[in-house]
């Protein structure tokens, strides 16, 4: 077998976890598989790159700064290599540019487009056990790219594709996928199975573990991933194609709190001015998540969305600045909103699942001011003081500690 | 003009020192001039490094050192070109492999091979600054090299040879090449102007400042150079060719308390003996600088030689492995030694400064143990007590303070 194996920066934060990793990779290869390591960037190594730059430019290059961070994965890698060393097995760690990694290059968030792998087949060949930087590339220019959040994630699933991996474990330090978050609901449970739509609107609904733009890659190249935890031996969550056997009902809830809503009331009732007002948010890369339009009355109507918290500021001057103060009547914020959703393949099938959580709010008397749907998910928006008891009585109705 | 400037780790030690640098630069971009920087690790991050490597693993692979290292020069470059960006200037980092610095495959003292200069011509025609990686290279497989002691020099000294360069700065924390080392010679003067082979035979006693591999490759191409201060605006020491007209007899004198004597008493006189001797230092890649042999009484000799300090007790202990007892009365060792030079192009055609720098030893009652020259260079054997007196009366006799 090959296996692809990525450690987040905790999990090479220090000495003892950097051989604790080195242990769990040599396991397997002393089975006989060909292993290839993907590793982050050391503890806080990242944040405290970024302070010194920030403390030079606050305004810095975005190359430089990919010049600068990709070295903390180097660091990782080598110091993986020599503990490896220190056990006695052979090993070689590789640089974006030395495997290759080839990427766009928009800096600080560019795009996978080719990965070489002679490089790491020929080294596999020999017997070594293949350490990888991840979140990083070069472009066609040779200079030095970062990924962008959720970086290293996708550096290995893209490895496990362009090596035809037979598995991918993304190590991290919780168990797997849960249901709920298992600090906010007592009865969370650990999944087993997952499929690749299901992780993606929970990934997309903020509940960490893996980032969307990973488990994209991995359903566009069927590879089959597992999470788990990098401290204890627990089996993880598999996440893989929807084979039609498995579709739960609703496979997981969850919730996120970096969400403000902006009302803007009174609107004049003409045609076009939804238009203008998204238009001129998304100039300004402001990023709209839930949308709600009701009628008001006196032929004007209100239109209300959430966008993430730290740019609500940012989206109210930019409406300020292109809507006279003439065409509203006022613009109103609340910060303390969440937004919570349930997930599941099987909804698809199964009508009156959006209707059972509506129950299960009213009865908890959870108000529900936005709603927005897709295939396989149900997200409202809440008060955040109800976020707690709001959860734990979605997670019962879909008895999802069972 | 093209300037190649070269700045070591303690002159970019910290933000400050990063500023004053770029300000540097910035002086020379402003007047026209394109400008190429070459930059050391900041200032103790190569050892911080070193010590992580070395918890891990004690005997570490060089080639890993060499992949954990190179990131130092990295981080260098980057900040420079944010605070170079921060001042308003187009500026560019590259690393090894961006250059690309081609060098042998040897891991920590690889030596370079060929330099591309495309990108770099490339980024100077666009107005940029160009910051290099100094101490770094790459091997024919793409595996990062380090160029081992004196590397950065050897990199800035190679730019300027490959770009035809018509400067090179070697940027230091003292003023420039002296005639003596101003702690220990009240009257030393710095030089303005000396030869490569003076410098060289400075740089071989470990005059410091410049490292000789960098003095070498610099005569080899014919690159003149300059060694100045980054802590003020002195006009340094130039090296070059020797033009045959301002040849002096003694530019400096210089010590290296670096030594041990190891005399070897009572060996039997047969042939051979001093080969055998000195093969079986050579295997065990012990370095033997001084070398007298005298004829001692009854159909024995004395073999005296100097080696560093710290590899003094290896050498004895391969004598005494290789030597059956018999063979010698007695292994004796001496460390508080020193070797005492004087180094001037003017000699070679002015016979008798080997005697006046006896004589004045002589008239200060210091004693000479051993005695080795080259057509530029006198060294004696001193004691380690009679340093700085003697360092003083040969600085008077040749009258170097003038």
């Amino acid at each position: 077998m090959l296996i692809v194996k990525k450690f987040g920066g905790t999990s090479v934060g220090n000495k003892e976890r950097i051989f604790n990793v080195a242990r769990r990779c040599i396991e397997d290869y002393k089975k006989g598989h060909d292993v290839v390591v993907v590793l982050s960037a050391m503890g806080k190594s990242t944040d405290e790159l970024i302070y010194k730059a920030k403390d030079i430019n606050p305004n810095p290059s975005k190359r430089e700064m990919d010049m600068l961070l990709t070295t903390g994965e180097q660091v990782s890698v080598s110091l993986m290599a020599l503990a490896m060393g220190a056990l006695g097995v052979p090993c070689i760690s590789l640089n974006a540019f030395q495997v290759a990694m080839h990427t766009t290059h928009r800096y600080g968030n560019a795009r996978l487009k080719r990965i070489d792998n002679d490089r790491i087949r020929n080294e596999l060949e020999q017997r070594k056990i293949v350490i990888v930087t991840g979140f990083q590339g070069v472009d066609k220019y040779d200079n030095l790219t970062t990924l962008g959040r959720g970086g290293s994630d996708t550096t290995a699933v893209a490895l496990a594709a362009a090596l035809h991996a037979d598995a991918c474990e993304i190590y991290t330090d919780v168990d797997g996928v849960y249901t709920a978050d298992p600090r906010l609901v007592k009865g969370a449970r650990k999944l087993d199975v997952i499929t690749y739509d299901e992780m993606l609107e929970l990934s997309t609904l903020g509940a960490g573990v893996l980032h969307n733009r990973s488990v994209e890659l991995a359903k566009k190249y069927g590879v089959q991933l597992v999470v788990r935890s990098s401290l204890n031996e627990n089996e993880g969550t598999i996440i893989k194609e929807d084979t039609g056997m498995e579709k739960m009902l609703v496979s997981g809830v969850a919730v996120d709190k970096n969400a403000t809503r902006i009302a803007v009331i009174g609107l004049k009732d003409e045609p076009g001015v939804a238009f203008r007002l998204f238009d001129a948010l998304a100039k300004y890369n402001i990023n709209v998540d839930m949308i709600l339009q009701s009628v008001g009355r006196d032929g004007t109507k209100d239109i209300s969305f959430t966008v993430e918290e730290d740019v609500a500021d940012d989206a109210a001057a930019v409406l300020e600045k292109h809507f006279p103060k003439s065409q509203y009547k006022e613009i109103k914020m609340k910060r303390e909103v969440a937004k919570l959703s349930i997930v599941g393949a099987g909804m698809q099938t199964n009508p009156g699942v959006a209707a059972s959580m509506f129950e299960a709010l009213y009865n908890v008397g959870v108000n529900i001011s936005m709603i927005s749907t897709s295939e396989i998910r149900v997200t409202v928006l809440i008060d955040e003081k109800y976020v707690d008891v709001a959860m734990n009585a979605v997670h019962d109705k879909f008895s999802l500690a069972d």
